[in-house]
């Protein structure tokens, strides 16, 4: 037997190729040895700090340049320097294919190049001397490599740059100075003494009309630290966007109210996530927001007044990118904050944040996305041509106008199925019922259709008419106030303190929502010449949109009847998006490409909408 | 007799060709056959307005066209679109050369390419309908030209945009609106309604150690509208920058005192010339400003300590282009403000624009600039290179440090000069005699030189040994404090309430001072491998060098004895360089590129300085 030490083998991913290690070669070698393209520009010298990879297994510890280079973080989650790690026992090197990322959300995986806006660069800076004299400034741009590309500069940095790169007493300390700059795309807008590189944070935010949601991401590593949310305090001025914009027409004060409402949210979520991670606002760099027109409009204090009236014009669409303290945001004084691009006054920078997510402009096929709020921003389309629209579904699948209904919170009645010819319920939290919410309703009513409750029309049948019904499902038709209702839960049942039921109103006021959020998509596939079958896929977005039972919604015709398996649900995709922009560059030229590919369809001047909306309103035949 | 109406004949300047005009063709039309090139880009439909020329004759009236892309200033001094111009009779029409302009500043005219940083640019914008839901800022930009590539853009323009589109109901007056956009290079930085072409203004400011001047142009058409200037404040807190950077450094708030004292007198010369022109300060949309790289950081409040301290390390060397709001200028809310770029600590913003001015980089052969201060910035070099060093002349050039100095203000000898074997002197403004200022201190010495008063070493001699004196100049020396001097003006003399003289110190004062500026001269030639006598071509800047005479300068050897023809004064060149940057981004792009280009010298770890200027500080033979 041979007491040699095994030669240690390193395999490389994803290519699978594999390689003994050598004496004393590092990494890089070893890769071109093997033929497998490690990205850099220093040919090893340990200076482009481009060479990173991921390592599972036996190496030699980090060197010097790679603790300058690369964060704590980093060096934790098994990153380093190709050209400064050598073999010690068998390796597993995974190579970055363009640094790419994925963010998983609810369930969703998206893949997309890790490339953060806000980035952190430590730097080096020799001492200068009689025989260097360049200025400051000129010093760093030099150790960032952009000696003849000066970057914009905020007076900021150089008000601070002197003493940030001096000791106290003037001089450079043991001849050179550690700093770490901080670069927002081609800007400069910090420079920090030492080597700061592990604190660089962002968040994103999605600014719901009813719900606000903050996401504390590591801009070195994609890793997201905290996530908080609210109610959006602008609801007590309105639970819709035309009331709030209304406030803003009828009082004086009222942009700038809502206005300091959000911003004040924002802020104290910022305080939230950031004291959860245990960092100081001050560490956060950049922002990035998604939301709907109007509620990004209301962010930054601009006239809304004209995206409520005909014909219906937004201040903005493109993506805006600003200082953050513009905006008023408290976060690092130099931060910045993006703002996603909205493709009209009522398809938002919430469905572009959608559409990074769904990707439908890429696909072969034709895919329908929906997020489903107040209003349901439809979006069709493949690769050759998107086309998007919005209808006016009302507040019914938050609960809202449903005599009954409650947004999705404990106690809500959130499903509804047939059990041994009786109906059974589902809360949230399983507590007590206490009203219904969107699903339950799309439910109950899918079970009505489903059942022979209603008839096509949508009228509840008496229950002399519902012979044919099972009994159980028969007695609970009872009449109300106005009108028949169907009883989804007596008092005292499951611990229910009051009756919850199913109205004719409701009935109708879903009929309303679901056919106008139908007749949406009719005219978009009647926009793009096909038939609502040929559709291959059905992305549901919005929170409502995650829970909703996708047979249930085709039961009552709120989409289209496809295979189950073609409609996937996003989760939260507006928040998924802006985190995707936070991270990366590429996603936020992809949404300003977005802006200009999807075309806006204009329903309220479509001769084609009232058709489809009075033929939408019908329920499917009963199968 | 014919009685028919004379063809008029059309003549193209400046390359002089001359077309017959015939029924209804247009300038632009006749510009193409009579093979003339005149620059446009919409091939006469009237929307590129790049046509324009200069005419002088009989032409039809401005059109609608014209009345909106023109100012009416510039129709007024005869600009007009090629395309839209037909001729009524004998024409000349002078087409633009790329849009040259020239400046005239004291007797110095340079031409360049008039191509405003800060532009203003009409808009008309057709009302929105369903069929066309732009956003308003897409709106504008389309408007533009400017729909894929869209600027930077302020959120005050946001904020201010519908309301700026629109009639206080909402609606678009008579289905369009019209609109002027202000652009400051690539950002867009207001909207303003209708159409405010002609209100466009910029100031150009010199800020000097003692003086600070303050140029108000006409951005449509470059003209100077006003001009005012001031004392320095900051000269309480120290006469030279040594001493205001020693303040900084001793007291707490030195540096925010001395920022306060001159961002206060800009904006009081800003409110002064405007109130001479008859605009309001928010008519002022740019800024350009030239001043030593002192001047300009205790403007930007930026530390200077290191500017004093060896090895003299400024925060910034590179151009800066902030909002003027930030730098603390009232004018405009989104003026912006162009600060020069500097060569070193020593060789300032000043200098960039006097090479604006003086241009050796683009010399065949070497030129010498020497900007003449409280330090004398010489810069040497031709096409091939260029370098430059500072020398510490000290105050004595503006009177400083003399027992009889005095700034050249009304009553100081300024001249002095050998009239029928006894001196002659004139004062400022012909008052009685209070002092000598810097030309007269150097015209007395060149005289005493030249006639024998003092020595090669700069000793004045004493009556007895100047026996081949004339008898008018040989009483004149008289014994004083401290050693011997040499009375300019005796009491009572021209009015003189006290006797001028210069002692020998006084001319120990000025044999450093020029001793200094000579070495510097005499270094930068080594550097450049050239002899003194090689210079082709001398500027003297500053107000110093704008009235020195140079034969005298020649005399005491301040400057290389050449050709007086090859001695030419520029005025107040940094200030013409700061209005040429104010009126020409490609000025601007100049300065940048001087930054690159000239290569510093520092004198103080030059072996070759100390034995030039011990040779130096000897007169020059008498001749």
């Amino acid at each position: 037997m041979s007491n040699h030490t095994p030669i240690p083998i390193v395999t490389f991913l994803p290519s699978g190729r594999t390689i003994p290690g050598c004496d004393g070669a590092h990494v890089l070698q070893l890769a071109q040895e093997a033929g497998v393209s490690i990205p850099h520009t220093c040919n090893g010298a340990g200076t482009c700090g481009k060479c990173t990879v991921v390592l599972r297994g036996s190496a030699s510890p980090p060197t010097e340049v790679e603790l300058r280079i690369l964060s704590p973080a980093q060096i934790a989650a098994g990153v380093r320097l190709a050209c400064q790690t050598v073999p010690q026992g068998d390796l597993t090197v995974l190579i970055h294919d363009h640094a790419a990322a994925s963010i998983l959300s609810e369930g969703v995986s998206v893949r997309f190049r890790f490339s953060p806006y806000v980035r952190k660069v430590p730097v080096s800076l020799a001492a200068p001397s009689l025989d260097d004299q360049s200025a400051d400034l000129e010093r760093l741009l030099k150790a960032l490599g952009l000696p003849n590309r000066p970057p914009q500069v905020d007076l900021s940095l150089l008000r601070a740059l002197p003493s940030c790169i001096r000791t106290p007493d003037g001089a450079f300390a043991r001849g050179k100075a550690e700093a770490t700059a901080v670069l927002a795309g081609n800007r400069l807008i910090a420079v920090e003494p030492g080597n700061t590189l592990t604190s660089c944070h962002g968040i994103a935010f999605d600014i719901g009309t009813t719900t606000v949601v903050g996401y504390l991401l590591d801009l070195n590593t994609g890793t997201r630290l905290a996530v908080a949310s609210d109610l959006n305090p602008q609801a007590n001025y309105g639970a819709d966007v035309i009331t709030r914009i209304t406030h803003t027409m009828q009082e004086p004060n009222g942009l700038q109210r809502l206005r300091d409402l959000i911003v004040a949210k924002l802020n104290s979520l910022t305080e939230q996530v950031c004291s959860e991670a245990g960092i100081s606002p001050a560490d956060v760099y950049d922002f990035a927001v998604a939301g709907n027109t109007t509620m990004l409009h209301l962010l930054l204090g601009l006239e809304v007044r004209n995206i409520a009236l005909a014909p219906y014009i937004p201040v903005v669409s493109q993506p805006l990118e600003l200082p953050a303290a513009e905006v008023g945001l408290h976060a690092h004084p130099q931060a910045r904050a993006f703002l996603l691009p909205s493709i009209a006054s009522y398809v938002g920078a919430d469905i572009v944040a959608d559409l990074l997510v769904a990707r439908i402009h890429r696909e072969p096929r034709p895919c329908l996305l929906i997020d489903f709020g107040t209003n349901g921003e439809i979006v069709l389309g493949s690769k050759d041509r998107v086309v998007a629209c919005a209808t006016a579904a009302g507040p019914c699948f938050e609960g809202g106008n449903i005599s009954c209904g409650m947004r999705a919170a404990s106690g809500a009645v959130s499903s509804v199925h047939l059990h041994d010819d009786d109906l059974h319920i589902e809360t949230i939290a399983g507590a007590p019922p206490k009203g219904i919410c969107g699903t339950g309703l799309i439910d109950a009513v899918a079970l009505m259709v489903a059942a022979g409750v209603i008839d096509e029309t949508g009228r509840i049948l008496d229950p002399d008419e519902a012979s044919d019904l099972p009994q159980p499902l028969r007695r609970r038709i009872r009449p109300g106030d106005r009108g028949l209702k169907f009883v989804i839960c007596d008092p005292g049942e499951l611990g229910a303190p009051a009756e919850i039921a199913v109205t004719q109103r409701d009935v109708r006021e879903l009929q309303n929502a679901k056919g106008a959020v139908m007749a949406g998509i009719r005219v978009l596939c009647s926009e793009l010449g096909i038939a609502a079958e040929e559709i291959d896929r059905v992305f549901l977005a919005g929170a409502f949109g995650n829970y909703i039972r996708p047979e249930s919604a085709m039961a009552v015709g709120l989409i289209p009847e496809l295979p189950l398996k073609r409609v996937r649900s996003l989760g939260n995709a507006a928040g998924t998006g802006a985190q995707m922009a936070l991270l990366s560059v590429s996603e936020r030229r992809r949404a300003e490409r977005l802006l200009r590919t999807v075309q806006y369809v204009e329903l309220s001047g479509d001769p084609r909408f009232p058709m489809e909306y009075a033929e939408a309103m019908y329920f499917p035949a009963r199968r």
